[in-house]
């Protein structure tokens, strides 16, 4: 009897008739002697919806009331799946993140996991129940409601398993794993059978949408054995056959007798880059900038600093597309003046392609293998940042697929690799 | 400078324009200096689209479950609300009712109050914010979501006035105040501007809709001055014109100096009437007919006992009709056996239409003209009760306009009253 913890995300539970699909594989877990928790999200759409309603009312909705509005999705879901399962005999509870109690700072919208009370979920797995948590919030010291932000779910999911010491975490989604690139991009892409927590940090990071970054931190910080598979398949598909499915993120990449160079490649075009110009080039610079972006709560991705011959310096860094206007007005406000720079530049039509690879350790020339690639299709690089185990570059975002496209063939990912 | 509960209902808050609305009334009694305290339904509409999805997952939705799901309703119109007063310049924070926290029984779907902690809404009215309440809502000893029931925001608002010793609890609804009986039936049926809490209390528990029975017992019980009004009228109307507005629900009667017989006609549907008959006439039938009745948690309304010669009796009553099935079943199941009685006969088609008047104690003849005028139009009358000032028949449900038309008529009710 092992302790396990499911996630379904909003499509999966997108209608009645998919609660009932999931209380069904809940049911299949359960009767097999595990014992069941499982956390859900908002059914599809839902929280666009509430966030449409918020902003029709107020047009930048008030943090602290936009969580109250969004938390509400998944608190329906709860409900409606612990119906769902007490509706084919098993015994069911359902819990919101204030209930549980999901104990997170107060950043409204983004707020982080501090701990989680287990002490009801405990109680009721003793007593045979599954018990279902809402996903994607939580509350803080004050008893206010907050939200973990888009994807939170996982995150919610990962802690849990992490608090509970959960044998295996699976996040059942709407793809059957994680691929070496999105497939509606290159149709030769592959699934991994494993992948590291660290590639999997950078896919996620990078804008591989399959699992929210923080919950990677998360299940690697906490040695979650973690699961992405497939909740389209039939309910009833032997169990076996689904425990051994999906992606395993695995935290021992030894186990990885054949490394490949690299293991995906990962692309965004959440980003958006802003330049200031004619920066005067002395000490303390770059924080009398960032400082006031880190301040508006803005997080900033790439930096680039280029000195020039005349004291001054083009500084260059890259935020996340949502906190664009935000970071431009901090800097139009009142940095721009303050400094003394030249001119407030920003560039929305950007992109970001990575080549991700816990195997670049081992590995020599993948950096110029991927600007040469670049070069050959005439594309254009305009920042580039690295790390131990990915290369970024920030190209012009109509490059975006013919990039992505040239580095699986270039990296030869479309070919099976032993022990993958 | 007064401390003010304002209650919306779900119409008044059914979309974002109407939240402005809203908005924008509360603001215009902050702005004169009131402390605000709002209480909301959720948007017209949405609990029924819950229990709709509800029922599509587990056809009798299990009522923990099903009050973890209704609830989200008004967690939705709170924030929408201190979204809205935010974006015109006031401050103001939502609570949900487990936030605040309203402290219930454990009957889900209808559980009662028993105490509400007001230190949260105290603080922040004396730091100048408006505060919104999710009403319909409240927890219980467990830390459970509960849900009072159809209406229940009503009483959530007369509850929390009470709790915080308000100046008055405005009622904002669809309808202008309590009238001689439904507009929809008596055109010429008028608006009171003042009615006894008693009376209310008749005219709500006997079908007029203007307010929750709960809601009006709450308030006899702890004096709060109840007003309803309408939230139709332009947000921007003269304060001192709104608060005089509508029908005040008084607890001193002898300020009426003209008292009129009768105050009003109320009328409802919402029952069936059960028979059993042939019930052996001996001591202690009643409960054991009515016992497994309350046990079920089926409320009893009128009952009716007429022994004949031969040693048994019928024995009716009436139910709520949504209860009407359990309370069959319940009879069918086991009581019928147990007692020995002839058979079960349910009737759904019936009505019930009342004349209410505090008056009714200084005056004679009142039950013998409503029997009479009913006599006149032809319309049997199948059961009788009385209280201090109402009398109630049930009658075929296929003459309920009839009647109450003509009992309107026959106690001259749409004739202005000196006082009223």
């Amino acid at each position: 009897m092992a302790l396990i913890v499911h996630k379904y995300g909003g499509t999966s539970v997108g209608s009645a008739e998919r609660i009932k699909n999931v209380a069904r594989r809940v049911a299949k877990w359960r009767r097999a002697g595990h014992q069941l928790v499982v956390v859900v999200s908002a059914m599809s759409g839902e929280t666009n919806r509430l966030i449409d309603l918020a902003k029709e009312v107020q047009p930048s909705p008030d943090p602290r009331e936009l969580d109250v509005v969004a938390s509400t999705g998944e608190q329906v879901t709860i409900g409606l799946l612990a119906m769902a399962l007490k509706n084919i005999g098993l015994d069911a509870r359902s819990y919101t993140g204030a209930q549980v109690r999901v104990l997170t700072d107060s950043a409204f919208t983004k707020a982080r996991i501090l701990s989680i009370d287990e002490e009801h979920i405990r109680a009721d797995l003793a007593a045979g129940r599954v018990v279902v948590v809402a996903g994607f919030q939580g509350e803080d010291e004050q008893g206010n409601i907050t939200t973990l932000g888009r994807g939170g779910s996982d995150t919610s999911a990962v802690a849990l398993a992490a608090a509970l010491k959960a044998d295996e975490c699976l996040i059942y989604t709407d793809v059957d794993g994680v691929y070496t690139t999105d497939p509606r991009i290159v149709p030769e892409a592959r699934r991994l059978r494993t992948v590291t927590f660290e590639e999997m940090l950078e896919m996620a990071s990078l804008g591989s949408k399959v699992l929210q970054i923080r919950s990677v931190e998360f299940a690697g910080k906490y040695k979650v054995p973690l699961r992405v598979l497939s909740s389209l398949t039939d309910a009833d598909q032997p169990l076996a056959q689904e425990a051994a499915s999906g992606t395993l993120i695995t935290f021992e990449e030894d186990t990885k007798m054949e490394q490949a160079a690299i293991s995906g490649i990962a692309f965004t075009r959440d980003e958006a880059k802003i330049t200031l110009t004619r920066v005067p080039d002395r000490p303390g610079i770059a924080y009398q900038i960032l400082g006031p972006i880190a301040d508006a709560n803005v997080d900033v991705d790439m930096i680039i600093q280029n000195t020039s011959n005349d004291g001054t310096t083009d500084f260059s860094f890259t935020v996340h597309r949502s906190e664009f206007a935000r970071a431009m007005d901090v800097l139009n406000g009142k940095v721009k003046a303050h400094i003394g720079a030249g001119n407030v530049v920003g560039d929305a039509h950007i992109c970001k392609v990575s080549v991700v690879g816990i195997g670049m350790r081992s590995h020599v020339g993948i950096a110029s293998l991927m600007f040469r690639t670049l070069s050959e299709e005439g594309i254009n690089i305009q920042m580039i940042s690295t790390s131990e185990i990915k290369i970024s570059c920030i190209v012009e975002d109509k490059y975006m697929e013919l990039a992505v496209r040239a580095l699986h063939k270039a990296f030869g990912l479309e070919q099976p690799v032993l022990a993958h």
